[in-house]
């Protein structure tokens, strides 16, 4: 209604009577009111979940941040409060195919992106993405082989850190993290996997697709952890093809299904819509 | 979490700040436990809508209501408050075509519908529909014409009373019901409309869609109103067609999309989630 | 345009220039007119796929066969010729789940899918239908246990060869047939498999689905092989899910997803649209 | 299978018997090897329509043209050849918003859109696209308003001739194309229309959508006639939107399904799978 200052609040905890009694009392003795709110009970884990954006026009972020503390800690909260106007700081990596970073730069522009990039990494020089206008975001080459990896990984690790990355966005990056930086970048980074999951792994998805004839093709965006291709799902998609569609059309067909679904999954997480449970997500869509 | 009884609050009322700690804070001082709650403040019309279920072991519906209704009176709200266990009571009309019906029965009888089924209603005799099992639904003759109408709605509406029936689904029943009568069943009639709205109106829509070479065709649940098939929508959907379909393959496609859009909605108004918000509805999916 | 009598010829032979023309020449010579024509030249094995609908007014099935088998074996074609009014004959396998089944009688009672049911076969009783009509249909009670199944299956094959039965659908059958059987009745038995393939194979697939947090569920209906679940697939579908689902809601939605996928396979197959290509299948859509 | 130039032949004429042996034989006659073959018999209005993809190793274009002219005369025939391999001529017409040109664009970069982009034209100066990667194509500004109409359509016109432009493509080009320029256009151009058709008609379509509380929203790419909108369908598609999307969340997605849909149609017309019939078009899918 008002135009006053919008936080959003994740948390999870263990399920117990009264937790959105407790959490809206607490968010309105500071003065704040609901706008929106979401949960979710897991019944199989005991585990609630639960997303608010209030309004609170007299109070700073590190105020409610301060005093929403060591209510969450009696409560064996895992949270998050963000100011809705603080814009993530993201960057993106990628190889040689383009299309979802083309689409997220478009997208970016047009607004219905709402975050800051803050670098664009690729294991391909510029040259490759000479069509791209980048406007001011940095662009890093950093060629990567076996030899190199580690010190590649240390590269790219620094300048997460250097540019405050809130977001890692795997845009179609063909290479595989090691271990250390997936569990480094837990929660905060995201791939997008050509083909559906579970489903053809390795190699040549598509070719296994068409081998198999397959009526349906997807793609799945998820969490990137140590365990390749597996990490929590955050959103899936398909297109049907038939038997006329070479291994050539199910790319082709496989890179609209691609960019849409990272787009879609960088506007949830861009909302604080994508909270973590255990192997799994909890999308809270509008 | 527990066993507990689930009552299910809907309630929309004009938006202010703290709606969400208040209601949930009455609940709470009633021993009650939110386990759901899904909530939109329509930023047009200021108004603001939500859906709350919550576990109360020891505390009657009665009790419960008379303890809300000052409350809600005192924020201006519209509300209704159910037992969840309570199951709604359904009188069906129907005329020749059963695939509607059919339907309903089928996952009535499997438990995807929640629902005593009070009754039958056809324009059509009993023979009609004598590959169908009604095992013991009573099954009501009405047959009307121009003449009988104002006789044969009043058959009607008695049927609706004696029964105690809270919703009335017009499964493809081809009589338009009367002003008077749509206006008596106001949020309380829903009808599956062949063919998507707003698009093709009046007779043989299908007909029209083929003419018209549309590649598209779907089918649109509403609620009744005086005014025809201009009803809030609750929900919607289409599936693709081809130069290649007659009519008749038009028709065969869209009672598919009927009966699933019919479905659909039962589902979500049996379990309190469809809120009329003026000419449109708030629906809150799970 | 005419009400000639129609036939439908499939076929399919190594590629080579001129095969369209000189099936066209074959047909008119007899004095066939083509009304549908479809093909497809697959790149990869160099084989030709066709189907025609043609009418021919002045000549019989058994005649336009016999003229045709000399040409084809020139072209070493695999083909069928069929009368395009001559019903084809089902038999229905089904366990204790009748959802497919019920929906199968539904839209074979409309008209829907234009075939001659010869039998219900089911290895649980009657009983377990008693919602079901199944007006003359002869209903067969084949239980089987490991030790019977020899027995079993062997009984199974007499019911097929005495009732001429061209198609056997495993409409939710929850035995897998032996090998013996799978083979004798490679290309004419269709199975619905629970969860989209390849995905997750093994016992309860919506449960594995769940538990690995999939946005979207499906269901693949092929030809039943020796080896289990990897027949040619003929049809696939998914409807997306929610962490909010529960493996029960998606054994609900994943019913709609299987009776939907298995009777459109069922339209397409009744038309002659299914030609196997290897481990693949070439499905010719209107 | 072999590499031989590639031709595609379209045709429509009345129906009668013989027709596919015909063609069959006569491109047979020339040397030529049917790879594709498609056909659609309207019932209703009794004409055929074919597209055929031949190979040919011997002959010209021009050759087979002069061939094929007196024999399509024969049986009454509106056609077209063309050498698979010929790109088509396209220009782009554009104003204010630029998502599907810059799809399109891309799309065309990636190879998946087989035409020579001839010009863009746009209302809007060059600096609206200024992230926009326009290559070689060259740009042109042509203004209008009501009064310097007629001679903008002139330019136009005059840019079309000397391009020998193919088809033009109304990529989001908010301009009412004069009743001329529409008949001289007649089947070559190509209007994607946000909002689904027939639906919400003149201004503002997504806040009329709103407005309903529509459950689905779409768009429509269609021939362009002197009748404004509704020209013949090509190809269509749609989104799910809920109650809590706001107008501009609708043009966010329209977006998204105006993009996808007028890609799809421009791959369907560059490989003269769209054919007139009428009002109507028949679509050849792969």
């Amino acid at each position: 209604m008002s135009a006053a200052r919008q936080f959003v609040l994740t948390l999870s905890c263990p399920d117990r009577a009264g937790i959105v009694a407790a959490v809206s009392n607490h968010l309105a003795d500071q003065g704040g009111n609901i706008v929106e709110a979401q949960q979710f009970g897991d019944q199989e884990t005991g585990r609630f979940f639960m997303r608010l954006v209030f309004e609170n026009a007299s109070r700073e972020l590190a105020d409610l941040d301060a005093d929403f503390a060591p209510f969450a800690r009696q409560l064996r909260m895992q949270w998050t409060l963000r100011d809705r106007s603080r814009r993530r700081r993201v960057l993106l990596l990628v190889s040689k195919f383009d299309h979802c970073l083309a689409d997220i730069l478009y997208r970016w522009r047009l607004g219905e992106l709402p975050m800051d990039i803050v670098g664009v990494v690729a294991n391909h020089p510029r040259e490759t993405f000479r069509h791209l206008d980048f406007d001011a975001i940095p662009f890093h080459h950093l060629p990567v082989d076996a030899a190199t990896k580690a010190t590649q990984e240390s590269a790219l690790w620094s300048l997460i850190e250097q540019t405050n990355t809130d977001l890692v966005v795997l845009a179609r990056y063909m290479q595989v993290l090691s271990n250390e930086l997936s569990t480094r970048l837990a929660g905060r980074c995201i791939n997008i996997h050509h083909s559906f999951l579970p489903g053809f792994k390795g190699a040549r998805p598509y070719h296994q697709a068409h081998r198999r004839g397959v009526k349906l093709i997807g793609a799945t965006a998820h969490f990137v952890t140590a365990d390749l291709d597996e990490g929590p799902i955050i959103e899936q998609d398909i297109e049907r093809v038939t038997h006329a569609d070479t291994p050539d059309d199910l790319i082709r067909i496989g890179r609209d299904i691609e960019r849409r679904v990272l787009a879609r999954t960088l506007r949830l997480f861009l909302d604080d819509r994508v909270l973590l449970n255990g192997n799994k997500t909890v999308v809270f869509h509008s």
